[in-house]
């Protein structure tokens, strides 16, 4: 595209392309932004290096003028989007380019791969953080989901109120905080339950997690209280009927004293089995598979569309496809979401014609909209509080307190429509 | 559990680990083994740098013996595994691990983040491709994984005998056939269709494919046509009811004298979408979403369990989970596959006991039982036919000569067993 773009003179048009979703996963009533934080820091490293040029010229994918161009490209236009860590529904604008056609295009690519892998990921962890009543959640799917994958995906739970994770390059690069815990393989690589357990206690003290069913569980709480004593900081369980197992563990310590021992599970949840766990006494939670596969939506459907350009003069130009089927709105857009006097989101407010940054002019329609879109990217510049550990922890505190804001149906697990109405003014 | 069993003396203690599915993702009948030729070169350049160690140090992880040992580390181990390409079925011993502890059980998150992904995503797209009768699809999904996983995942299709990708990077890396095509973004970007058509025309000749459903699919055609003229390579047709839209632009193609013009379509496919258009005039297909996130299974579900360990001695020790569920099968193993006198496959076999490389053992078993484990790493030295696109060819080759052998009933879409059974000797 870029090849025929800039060979047609129109690759340097200025244009305006729109990320967004047509639709929620399946049956839920929100979604949850989240990859901004990664996307920013990629969109400022993107460039095409030698290696990659001269793979493009080897192989005739495009011509002379565009490996010129490619070898020059660094982003120098604007961006705007919705916070990473706020709420979505269908049609909102999630992130608006601002450049010519053949820098916005480019990116593409990079920024729905980005945003529909970290989005997926966020949305289903804030269904499994809103039914774990405040108990704290460690991600744990490093190992099921591509390697690069697992880091973002750590990322991206963290934001939507995961405790911790365990995937320690995730705590390096992004300050995440980590945690450990000791598998099946390392108490059977002892010639018994018991030297494994004492193994774990020496190295960390009592206040560790002994992983208690790789044998008998009884006989492993048992077992553990007796070598860590009544300080013992807790047990993990990784199988069985965890209700009734859970159960019967807690009655267990409490007759041996341990009273203070924390029971920690793992074991294919997701946000069903942690809700048919509210009344069970577990202290934490680990999860694996469905957090890092988006539980049963792994890719967010986010599209990106050209909606405006400003063909051959200083007016913008509304397109969209306009065949029957997979329907789009085109226009440069705003976007509001106006909360009742109580603070809670009635709705979802797209203004059509006008770009980002002009909400200002509604502030006659009262504090109660709320400008949605915030500049991430102004000619070319990553505001930097967006970034790196700082903005990760800032894009956690966002969801928290916009997920203060839904109103209660949000939260419901079945299966049901987006929890307001997107309307377009 | 590394730096406990430094402490515990347990670390280098010979151990067998084994990757393997307790089952085939929901209602499959195979699943195809991918990611081993990069897994592979990942391993072989497995390495804790300073910036990990300083952190790991800084946050108190692990202590100062093992900072030292992940220091020096590097695998020296064994590593034995089915062919990339192959199928499996519950219980097939898909890799084998045999080093000390310590250098195992650090591989075992990168082992099943590898091959979760990359398994997930080969045995869809063999689905796909057994039910495109042998019309070629393209993978385009890019923008619905992880920006890393895109490339991963266009190799583990290609592997299962797509026939290209729209990942350019994949095609550097890899080897792979690369393809691309213009979106909406490039028709809309013009001030008409026609304008746009006539600069891709001017790009790349009459032979490019015409994207046609912008705004009315019989108006695009009729300009396409006019445009190109019947040497018209291609349209592509990317919304719809694909089986009525498909019939009526073969009709009117057909009808302007364009009977070699193919016809592309895109639009959600998954295998099921694909099935439904065996008797449609489609020419090729382009797979986006539904294979690089598995279709439906986007984490094969591999686990990585120590099987067997020599303790004090010299003698394996087989070891495996025995609470009640999540059950294992320890011990060391080899695995063959029967296969009758017209080269069917008949049956998954087990051997219990028996190390990797022990075939040569079952001749008399005759030539009917074929092995499957081959040597990967020996001594920490990668076998390098597995790597890099000739790796990645060889991988595809294997595949389409397995597909040959397996049982019809195999490539039924609709839910069912694995097709062969696991058995264990």
């Amino acid at each position: 595209m870029v090849d025929a773009a800039i060979q047609s003179g129109t690759a340097d048009r200025d244009c305006m392309f729109e990320a967004f979703a047509r639709r929620l996963p399946t049956g839920r009533r929100y979604g949850v932004v989240a990859g901004t934080g990664r996307l920013l820091e990629l969109i400022r490293q993107f460039r095409f290096e030698t290696e990659e040029l001269t793979w493009l010229a080897e192989n005739s994918v495009v011509r002379t003028p565009t490996l010129d161009y490619l070898a020059d490209y660094s982003f120098n236009g604007n961006v705007w989007g919705y916070q990473e860590g706020e709420a979505y529904f269908p049609g909102s604008p999630l992130l608006l380019v601002e450049s010519t056609f053949a820098e916005g295009v480019i990116l593409e690519t990079l920024i729905l791969s980005v945003l529909n892998y970290d989005i997926s990921v966020a949305s289903a962890a804030a269904r499994m953080v809103s039914v774990s009543l405040g108990r704290p959640i460690a991600e744990m799917g490093s190992r099921r989901t591509n390697e690069h994958s697992a880091v973002a995906a750590a990322r991206a739970a963290f934001i939507a109120g995961f405790a911790s994770t365990s995937n320690l390059e995730a705590g390096r690069q992004w300050g995440l905080p980590t945690m450990g815990t000791a598998a099946h393989s390392f108490i059977l690589l002892h010639d018994s339950e018991e030297e494994a357990f004492q193994a774990q206690v020496d190295a960390f003290g009592a206040a560790t997690t002994l992983l208690v069913d790789t044998y008998d569980v009884p006989a492993g709480i048992a077992l553990a209280v007796r070598i860590a004593g009544p300080e013992l900081g807790s047990i993990r369980i990784d199988s069985g009927d965890l209700p009734t197992v859970v159960a019967a563990a807690r009655a267990q310590l409490d007759s041996l004293g341990a009273v203070n021992t924390k029971i920690t599970v793992t074991s294919d949840l997701d946000e069903f089995a942690i809700a048919a766990l509210s009344a069970s006494p577990v202290d934490a939670f680990g999860v694996g598979t469905s957090v890092v596969t988006g539980s049963g939506e792994p890719a967010a459907g986010l599209v990106y569309k050209l909606v405006a350009h400003k063909g051959h003069g200083d007016d913008w130009i509304s397109v969209a496809k306009t065949s029957t089927a997979k329907l789009s709105i085109g226009g440069r857009k705003n976007a509001l979401r106006r909360v009742d006097a109580i603070g809670t989101a009635q709705e979802e407010i797209i203004l059509l014609g006008e770009g980002p940054g002009t909400e200002g002019q509604h502030d006659s329609r009262s504090g109660l909209e709320r400008a949605l879109l915030v500049p991430l990217i102004i000619d070319g510049t990553v505001d930097a509080r967006f970034l790196g550990p700082a903005g990760t922890l800032r894009a956690r505190a966002h969801n928290a307190s916009v997920m203060q804001e839904l109103p209660i149906e949000a939260f419901r697990l079945g299966r049901g429509e987006a929890v307001i109405p997107t309307t377009y003014r």
